[in-house]
Parts: structure tokens; sequence; C-alpha cells
């Protein structure tokens, strides 16, 4: 193990908005990148239409961690920050890259994305998605990156 | 001001690789989305080869927050996360959508993406850390989302 540090800093404590937040690292597993050996990795960019549930930051962040799971990915932290008048921003750190979500729940989109390196499975992440949010129409993108 | 919280949960403590992180919940301006009319967006996606400088925490920091700054964009919240044996995986939270990078110091490339709603200019996000990282080629896809 190495040395390390980590530095927080709240700037500003006045909570004006709700946000939620989970820091995982866990052990030896997510100190190096899954994907060392190469840069080379799948980014599904994912619009929903018609999608339901898009203001709920709780199911939100199950979502975020089951999609990671489900793809084989490794999850490093989650943050996901609601807006007072409705939506959701939020992110998922994977030691493979991440995934990503914003919303605008009075027109029932919300934009996906899961760029995942290595073995791990984006588009699992985005059927999981899919399951839950359940849109009418998706439109999407894959673009390999690295 | 309405009611809120915030949970943060750290489940494990064990620090075994370094992170930083900057939560910025400042005012009432990023409490409403800064796209709330409208869902659609302008995501860059951005790689660098031949970067140089992308190992240094604290100065991907500093990068994403100029970035930010120089898009027009409001910084919610910032995490960084470097692993061991190198490399950097980040995002920058904004009430636009996001910044995000992963990076390879040992090819040498990262990966960007610059996704915001809204009248903030991804271009000159790019612009900026193209500025830092001095890559010496960029492949540039510009994605219409919402």
């Amino acid at each position: 193990m190495t040395a390390s540090k980590k530095i927080t800093s709240s700037l500003v404590e006045q909570q004006v908005s709700k946000s939620y937040q989970v820091n995982l690292i866990e052990d030896d597993n997510v100190t190096t990148s899954e994907c060392a050996a190469t840069s080379t990795g799948q980014h599904l960019i994912a619009d929903f239409y018609g999608a339901s549930q898009l203001n709920d930051i709780e199911l939100m962040e199950d979502a975020l961690t089951q999609a990671a799971a489900t793809a084989g990915a490794t999850l490093l932290h989650i943050h996901i920050h609601t807006f007072v008048g409705g939506g959701i921003t939020g992110v998922a750190l994977l030691a493979e890259s991440h995934i990503s979500v914003h919303t605008w729940p009075e027109l029932e989109y919300a934009a996906f994305d899961a760029f995942m390196c290595g073995d791990a499975q984006p588009e699992k992440a985005i059927a999981l998605l899919e399951s839950i949010f359940t849109p009418s129409r998706i439109e999407l993108k894959n673009i390999a990156r690295g």
C-alpha cells in the first residue's frame, strides 16, 4: 500500500439543494485502473425519451449502483445532486471510467452515459437503466474511445 | 429556500489511493438547473493523444475548475481519483451537466467529455484543457443531446 491522503473541502455548507454521495474506496482492487494495459473503451450515449421516475434521488443512486454492478464495473464514488424545481444530475465514477445521468422529469427525458474500458459491459448498464426508467424510446450511440 | 439535506456516507475509510473532492453548493443560483426550459445540450467528446501532465491531481482539479469557468458553467461538485500505478479519473458536475476525464499517462492519452446544456460553451472548456495538457492530436466529436 502506498502513502495516500484525502482532501475534502466543503467550501460553503449552506445546503440549498439535496445531494447524495457515497465514497467507496474499498480495497487494493480499486487502487489500480482496471484498464491499465490499454486505453480503449466503449462509450454508450443513451438518450431516454418518455421515461419515468426521473426525480427520485434514492432510486437514482440505487440504479447507478446496480448499473455498475451488472456491467461488471468497480464503483469508486457516487455523487447525485437534485435541483430545486426538478431534475437530477449525477455520476458514478468507476475504475473503468464512469456512468453519468442528467434528467429533465418535466420533459420525461434523461441523458445517460456509460463509458467503460476493459472487460466491463456498458450495454448491460444501459439495459438495467432502461428496465428501471422505462423510456418509450432510446437514442443510442456507441463511440469507441482511446 | 426549501428544506434540504445532505447524506454523506464513507463506507470504508481505508485510503489506498488518493482522491480529491470539493463540494460547491454556493447559493440559490445553483439550486435550479441552468437549463430547465429545454433539455437540449452539446456533448463534446475529446480524445487527447500525445498529451502531458496527465498524472497530476492538483493540476487536474485546477484544470476542470478553469474549464467550467471559461465555458460559463456553474460548478456543483468535483471528485478526482488517482490510481496507484498511474492514471486519473474524475468529474466536475455542473448545473449544466458535466466535464469528465480519464487519463492513461503511460500512453499520453486522456478521454475528456464536456457536456453542457443551455448557454454554456463546452468548446471553450476543451480549448482550455488543450492549452494545459498540450496534446499533439485531438479527436473531437460533437453530439447533440436532448
